[in-house]
C-alpha cells in the first residue's frame, strides 16, 4: 500500500521564496528526510548521527550547517543555516500550513451502510472523508476516525477512540480511549510565542498489533511513527513522534517513549519504564520495569535501573 | 449480590474434546480458580506460590505440571502439561470464545426514563442490555455503560467514561474519562501471532470508592479485579487484571499496578509508584512516591526507592 | 477579566452557625485564601510555610491552631481548632455544598450558530450555560465545555475533550482527550467514609499555551491551578490542584505534579519526572527525565535523580 501524506502539499516553491538570501534558482517539490528524499526534494541534515544517510541522500537541496556540509553528496545544493530545525520548520509551514496544529476534522459524518457494508459500528461513530475500513472490522461507540485513515480487515477498534493520520493493518486491536495520530510535541522555543513545528507524518500500525486502553501515539514529524507486527502494548503507554517499534515486542503499562527512538524486534519493556529520544535499542532486549533508558542498547541485553545499566551491574550496585 | 460472568459459557465440554490425548471420560461445566472451583469444574495450578489453595481445591480436574501435581487432592483428576497458562488459555477460548477481545457492545441505546426513573443522565449516554443503576445516581454525557453492568445508588459517574464487565457499589464516584472493565494485558507470546488470553472476569468496585479522571482498570482474567470500600484513587492510575486493593487506601496520581497483586487495607501509595505483579502488600503499608515495589511487603512497613526498601535503609544509602 | 467562582455561594453564614462553640457574633460572606481574603471573609492558616501571608491577611476571621495564631494580625478574629483542613472542609461544604463532587453538568446543549457565529464546531459538541468562546476558535467532535467556562479567541480544542471550571486564554491549543477542571484529589481520611474536600477553585490557562493529548488538570481547591503563557505540555501529563506553572515552560510526556507546587518561568521538565506537593521550583530550572523532585529548587539549577539532586552530584554518585 502506498502511503501518502495526510496534508496537502502547497508546493512547488522556488528556493528563493523559501530562502530569500539564496541565489540558486530552483523549484522544490517537497520536503523529505535524508533517506526518503528524491530529486527536486529539499531535505535537512542536523546531526553527525545521520552521516551515513547524508552521504547517500538523493535530495536536490539540503539545509545544514557549515560543520556538517562536507558529508553531503557533491550534486546536492546546500543551504547553510545556524538553526537547521528552525529553518526546516519555516519551510514546512509554507508547504503544509495546517500541519502544525490539530484542527479538528470538520468533514466527519455517521458511517453509511452502503459505504461500509461489512463493518460493524457502535453508536455515534464519526468517520471523515475517504476513510477505508476493511471487512469484518468493528468500531466502538463515540469513536472518531478522521479523513483518509486506512484501517485493515478483522480489526477491533474500541469505544471513545480517536484515529487520525494513520495506516492501520489487519487484525489490529485498539482498545477504548486511545488517541492515535496526534501532532507530536515539537516546537522551536521562542519566549512568549514558540514556533510550532509542522507534523506532516503519519502513524503506521502493522498487522496483529494490540494496543490497550488510553494510549497516545503521536504521528511522525516528516517521517512515520511505526508499531511492528504482533507487538502488544498495555494501557496508558505514550509513544512520541517518529518512534519505530519492531515486531513481537511486549510493552507494559505506562511506558513512555520520547521522540525518534528505534526499538528492535522481540523487545520486552516493563511497566513505567522510560526511553529517551533518538536512541537505538537492539533486538531481543529486555528492559526492567521503571527503568530510565538514556543510551543505545545493543542486541540481546537485559537492562535495568535509572539510568538503565546491564542487569549484572544493577545487582552489583545494590 | 451474586456476581455472574459477563461472558456466556459455551460448556459443558467433554474432557476429551478439550484434551484429545486424555483417556478420562468426564464432563467439564466451567473453568475457575483453585479457590472458586467446585465439582465438575476445571482449574489450573501453575506456581508453588499457590500451594495452599491447591491442597484445598474442590475442582474435579486440574491442569498442572509434573512437578506441582503432588500438592493436589487425591480425588482431583490431573491433566499434565508443559505450559499451564497456554493450555488454560486454549480451554477458556472454547468455553468463552468472545472474551479474548473487547468487541464493542452493539446493544447500546439511549437510557429510557421508564427504566431508570430515579437516575439523572447527561446527553448522549449509551446503556447496554440488562444494565442496573441505583437511585439518585448520575451518569455524565457521552458515557457508555455496557451490558449487564450493575451500578449502585448515589453514584456519580462522570462524562466520557466507559464501564463494562463491572459491579459498582453504592456512593461510588468515577470521574471523567475512566475506562473500567477492559480486557487485561495477557497473552501467550508466539512470534507473528500471539495467542490472546481470554479474560472472563470482572471488576468489583465497593461502596464509597472514588476514582479520579482518566484511570484504567482492567477486569480479572478468571478472577476479579477489586477495589475495597472507601479507597480513593487519583488521576491516571493504571490497575491491571486481578489486582485486589483493600479498604481505606489512598493511591496518588499515575501509580501503576501490574497484574494479580494484592494490596491490604489502609495502604497509602505516593504518585507514580509502581507495584510489580503477583505481590502481597500488607495492611497499613506506606509506599513513597516514585517507588518501584518488586517484592512482598509485610504489614505496617514504610518503603521507598527503586527497588523499594524500608525507609530506614533508603535514607542510610543516601 | 474578573474571575469568579464557578460554584454558587450559599453564604453569608453567621460564625455561630459555622462554629457552634464560638461566642463571636459575626457574618461571614465568603471563604478565601490568606492572600485573597478581604473584610468579612473567613480564611485558614495551617502551616508556618505561609507565615508571611498570614501576617498580611485582610480576612476578618481565620481558622488556625494554638501554635500558629501568633502570626495573625491583631484585628483578625481567631477560631482555634486541632485540624485546620477538616474544619475548613466542613465550612466550605456549607458555603459551596456541590463542590465536593463533580456532578455532571445537566445544562449541556448543542451550540447554537446564533450564539457562536465565529466558532467552528465538530459534531456532537456539548456546551453548558453561559459559556463564552472567542472568535476563530475550533472545538472538536464529542467535546464537552461545561457551564460558565471562558475560552479565548484563536483556540483549538480537540475532540473528546472535557473542560469545566476553567478560564482559557487566547491562542491556546488543547489536544484530544484532555480533562480539565476536575475536582482534585483532596479529602479528610476517615475510615469507612472519607470526608470529601470541596474544590471551589478553577483552572486558569494563559495565552499561547499548548496542552497535548490525554492530560488531566485538576481545578484549585480554594485557589486556582494556573498554566503560564506559552508553556507547552506533552501527552498524559497530570497536574494536581493548586499547581502554578510559570511562562515559557516545557513539560514532557507523563510528568506528574502533586498538589500546590509552584513552578517558575522557563522551566523544562523531562518525561515521567514527578514533582511532590507544596514545593517551590525556581526560574530557569531544568529537571531531568524520570527525576523525583522532593524539595524546593532555587533558580537556574539543573537537577536529576530520585530524589533529584544537582546534576553534578548525580553524576558524582554514579
Amino acid at each position: 500500500m502506498e502511503k501518502k501524506f495526510f496534508f496537502r502539499n502547497k508546493g512547488p516553491f522556488k528556493l528563493k521564496v523559501l530562502f530569500p538570501y539564496t541565489k540558486i534558482n530552483f523549484d522544490i517539490q517537497n520536503v523529505k528526510t535524508l533517506k526518503e528524499a528524491i530529486k527536486h526534494d529539499l531535505t535537512f541534515y542536523d546531526s553527525v548521527r545521520y552521516e551515513n544517510l547524508a552521504k547517500k541522500t538523493k535530495a536536490s537541496v539540503c539545509i545544514t550547517t557549515e560543520k556538517l556540509k562536507k558529508h553531503l553528496p557533491k550534486n546536492c545544493k546546500i543551504i547553510l543555516v545556524k538553526n537547521v530545525l528552525f529553518e526546516l520548520a519555516k519551510v514546512l509551514k509554507k508547504f503544509y500550513p495546517d500541519s502544525d496544529l490539530d484542527y479538528p476534522d470538520l468533514s466527519l459524518q455517521k458511517p453509511s451502510k452502503s459505504k461500509f457494508p461489512a463493518v460493524k459500528f457502535g453508536n455515534n461513530v464519526l468517520i471523515g472523508k475517504n476513510v477505508k475500513i476493511g471487512k469484518n472490522s468493528f468500531v466502538g461507540s463515540n469513536s472518531i476516525i478522521e479523513h483518509d485513515v486506512v484501517v485493515g480487515k478483522n480489526c477491533v477498534i474500541g469505544s471513545q477512540v480517536l484515529i487520525k493520520n494513520s495506516y492501520i493493518g489487519d487484525s489490529v486491536v485498539i482498545q477504548d480511549g486511545c488517541k492515535i495520530g496526534l501532532k507530536g510535541f515539537g516546537f522551536i522555543p521562542i519566549k512568549g510565542n514558540n514556533f510550532k513545528f509542522p507534523h506532516v507524518g503519519h502513524v503506521n500500525i502493522k498487522n496483529n498489533v494490540e494496543i490497550a486502553g488510553s494510549c497516545t501515539i503521536d504521528r511522525g514529524s516528516l517521517d512515520e511513527t511505526c508499531i511492528g507486527e504482533n507487538t502488544y502494548i498495555d494501557n496508558q503507554v505514550h509513544i512520541a513522534h517518529n518512534v519505530k517499534i519492531g515486531d513481537n515486542c511486549m510493552i507494559a503499562g505506562q511506558v513512555g517513549f520520547a521522540g525518534s527512538s528505534t526499538i528492535g524486534n522481540n523487545v520486552s519493556i516493563g511497566g513505567q519504564a522510560g526511553i529517551s529520544g533518538h536512541l537505538k535499542i537492539g533486538n531481543n532486549v529486555k528492559i526492567g520495569g521503571g527503568s530510565g533508558v538514556v543510551k543505545d542498547i545493543p542486541d540481546n541485553q537485559i537492562v535495568m535501573g535509572y539510568p538503565a545499566v546491564s542487569i549484572k551491574e544493577f545487582l552489583k550496585n545494590k
